[in-house]
């Protein structure tokens, strides 16, 4: 299947078993917001306490917190979001639509890489297994033309943007003669900044009521308690504070699904380290991450490494951890050592002394920071894409059956166990019932009765539960149930009692902090 | 100890021992709005999980959802909020300063009560064991005015507030000559109808964006997602959606601690039922409800229902949980039957339909709702201010030794178990750092190795930790640590392997379940 379709099926996938839906949708959806279902809901809690135990309870040197989402104004101030958290924004005239300038752009150069993909596809076919791609774009002059304009112009883009050039964006994009797709034509008006952050007012009266933001990223909250958690907890350093919370950008581009949203969940650690030590941690995160997200099994192939060619003005190192999406490989988390920056510039803005008094070395400083941060809702849409499935299995009647199944990781999985009588009489819902209520304070467990066991097996193959009891005849006869395991749809025999044995390796979250 | 100095002294304690911190406290904080800090974070997590297993894994029919804070306005239109969730304000025009119109009534009813009481006090004095409240009040001229005056005044502020009759209330403040705290006058304006809720824009220009409001509960979330969840999870009335969540009021008083924040958390349950069978589920949840706090041993004479006199618009019954908090008892849960008001609302101010097919009655109806909703951040403040305390020990220098203790319920206790090693040398560190390595993954650790042992327990006391266990000489030798348990103080010496053995009992989440 191709890849835009498998990602449509999941994303309809997600609906109809109760993992994703558009938020409000009884009145038409709200533009790049989602709400989580019943299975959704059980797998973001899941993935949600894997990172914090990996975090804290791995760390004795990591604590949590859990700050709030209105801050006071002035830290938008220190942290430059006020100033730099911006979009470029350019309407058509026509039109009247609205468009980041920079995507524009980036769209232009799509469609250049798609021409240039067209005559080296052609060129390709006619050469057979002798095609060199690299010579044939440099000695063919349509192809090369392609490439020239296509490199200049990524190079102009990014310079342009890193220079916060308005005027320079609106000439690049009159240059190439862009079109609005609605109008298609090119009247279009200057280029202007956009704060992404989200204003509300605070206190009784707008008009004389404080201007406050809807954080736009958790880190904040974690610096500005910095002294009271390093003081109150006795911390030393090097020392992290990991935080889980919502976060809110006034994306004016949201795309693919819940990858982009406009209000989302962040999972950032900071750890605070003495200054000129932030590189060998910088090299220590970037590789514990890699190792928590290869623990849940979902292919090393589909990660890598991306580090930053630019630079963000805090940071004196950044890495991305990127993930091979339906729709590409794509940042799902981020390392970057941010330097004294953020530290520094609320000791400045708010006037008082922030800093940490190192006993070994018997001198104050300001920390430097490292930190990790990690998309909740892109890793829950990163372990969906990857476990969704559509399996073609030999069917007994040779039609063609499909199984949809979530291969999720044991442990993520919203039901670890579904406990099925095998039909609804002769005392098999009772039997099954009581087993329910033995294992449900110590896993999770999902009952259910109705229609075929083959119908029941697929409805929990389809929201990735790992395991399924079947209760039967023979159940009431010797104590024993049948197992079915997920993936293989191997079913055997064991006793009631010994369920949890059977299940508890690989469905419980200690399977997986065991690997880190 | 005065319970007014309990609570500044908790208050000190929360922030001193990293429970909780005024926000943006860098920046001289910001109003109504705090911090949770490392030990506070693992409390509310552990409160939070509570609830959350108790709803959704004692119960087959409740299932969980995570709706987003951001909302299609209409739905505020629909559920009441954007045209009643008002506050009553009024200004002084020579102070410029604004209070809610119905607090300065209640604030001089309080008055007229202290002056009561002063009456009543004397003649209680006067009159000695013979003395009768009730005759005094009826046979004094001063004391029968008063209790009139406060009586008459109470009814009227009730009646006027049902009505929403602003004139109404400025005449009465004029008539009681209330005058303002700061300026002393009683130049008041007009009271004018203030609404709750956080307004915000989406979108890339605010002249033209949708205005849309931070969610002031998270009910609303669960019944626009009713029919999805419903249909996706197949659930049969009667069945129980459970949410917990952030939510915003824009309260212009804001008081006591994190008692009433303008942000704050919801633990919400909602429970769809047949029409006529509400009354019967509500009494079931009232009941149900208790328990569970009940199950803290927080003590039973700290809980009293109290029924609501005037019901809500939207509801036929209804009665809160109050709990005993150092400033009185207050509600800390509320439970309440909505009837079909809501699910009815959106069905009509959305055009669609939202019934459930009954195949048990063979015909569609609108649900009923009875629903429990707790404040997470109020139960926090339950939970602290009942185990906080002040023990007065004998000290062997006979001295007064204070020992400030939170008996936490061991299961939301922050540490389970704190690993101490006697002294800094002799391999016990490494011993104790091995046992710790052994429980991480079982439970919450925390070890520490600086300062005496008496020391270190006082810490572990104050911030609640139900066990220490100690690494000395004679563990080098046998292997056994002491156990050392916080409310009696007691020690024991049990092997090392077996210290998750003796703790688990109390410490368990499912130790509070299993009393359900």
């Amino acid at each position: 299947m191709l890849r835009e379709d498998l990602f449509k099926n999941l994303t309809a996938h997600c609906k109809e078993y109760g993992f994703i839906f558009p938020s409000s949708e009884l009145y038409d959806g709200l533009a790049a917001v989602y709400d989580y279902g019943q299975n959704g809901v059980e797998l973001k809690l899941n993935i949600r306490q894997y990172w914090w135990e990996a975090m804290t309870r791995l760390h004795q040197n990591i604590v949590g917190l859990d700050s709030a989402i209105f801050m006071h104004p002035k830290i938008w101030e220190a942290s430059g979001h006020l100033s730099a958290f911006n979009d470029p924004l350019i309407d058509n005239k026509d039109s009247k639509k609205r468009y980041r300038a920079d995507v524009l752009v980036e769209d232009w150069i799509a469609k250049q890489e798609e021409k240039l993909e067209k005559e080296v596809g052609k060129a390709a076919k006619r050469f057979g297994e002798a095609f060199d791609r690299a010579q044939f774009v440099h000695t063919n002059a349509r192809a090369l033309e392609l490439q020239q304009s296509i490199d200049s112009t990524r190079t102009r883009l990014a310079n342009l943007l890193t220079g916060n050039d308005l005027a320079g964006l609106k000439q690049l994009i009159e240059e190439l003669e862009i079109v609005c797709p609605i109008s298609g034509t090119r009247n279009w008006t200057d280029v202007r900044q956009f704060n992404l952050m989200f204003a509300t007012r605070l206190g009784s009266v707008s008009e004389e009521a404080n201007e406050i933001y809807l954080r736009p990223e958790t880190a904040q909250g974690i610096f500005v308690n910095f002294l009271n958690v390093q003081k109150t907890g006795r911390m030393r350093i090097p020392f992290g504070i990991a935080q889980v919370g919502k976060a809110f950008r006034n994306e004016i581009v949201a795309r693919q699904f819940t990858f982009r949203m406009r209000e989302f969940e962040q999972m950032e650690m900071q750890y605070f380290v003495a200054p000129g030590s932030e590189m060998e941690w910088f090299e220590y995160w970037k590789e514990a991450r890699l190792q928590w997200h290869l623990a849940l099994g979902l292919g090393q192939e589909n990660y890598r490494y991306h580090p930053h060619d630019k630079l963000a003005h805090y940071a004196n190192a950044a890495v991305d951890i990127e993930f091979n999406f339906p729709f590409g490989f794509k940042e799902v988390e981020g390392i970057h050592s941010r330097t004294d920056f953020d530290l520094s510039n609320h000791a400045r803005v708010s006037g008082r002394k922030v800093q940490y008094f190192d006993a070994d070395r018997n001198e104050s400083y300001t920390p430097y920071v490292v930190e990790t941060s990690i998309g909740l809702d892109r890793t829950i849409l990163m372990v969906l894409s990857a476990c969704y499935d559509e399996e073609h299995l030999a069917s007994d009647d040779g039609k063609e059956d499909i199984r949809k199944v979530l291969h999720l990781p044991p442990a993520l999985a919203p039901v670890k166990v579904a406990i099925l009588p095998l039909v609804r009489k002769d005392g098999m819902p009772e039997r099954a019932e009581a087993i329910l209520h033995d294992l449900r304070l110590r896993t999770a467990c999902h009952y259910e009765e109705k229609d075929t066991v083959g119908k029941r097996y697929r409805r929990q193959d389809a929201i990735g539960t790992p395991y399924c009891v079947t209760v039967d005849t023979q159940t009431l006869e010797d104590g024993t149930v049948t197992l079915r395991e997920r993936d293989s749809m191997q079913q055997q025999r064991i006793p009631a009692e010994r369920i949890y044995e059977a299940i508890a390796p690989t469905t419980e979250l200690n399977s997986l902090l065991k690997k880190l």
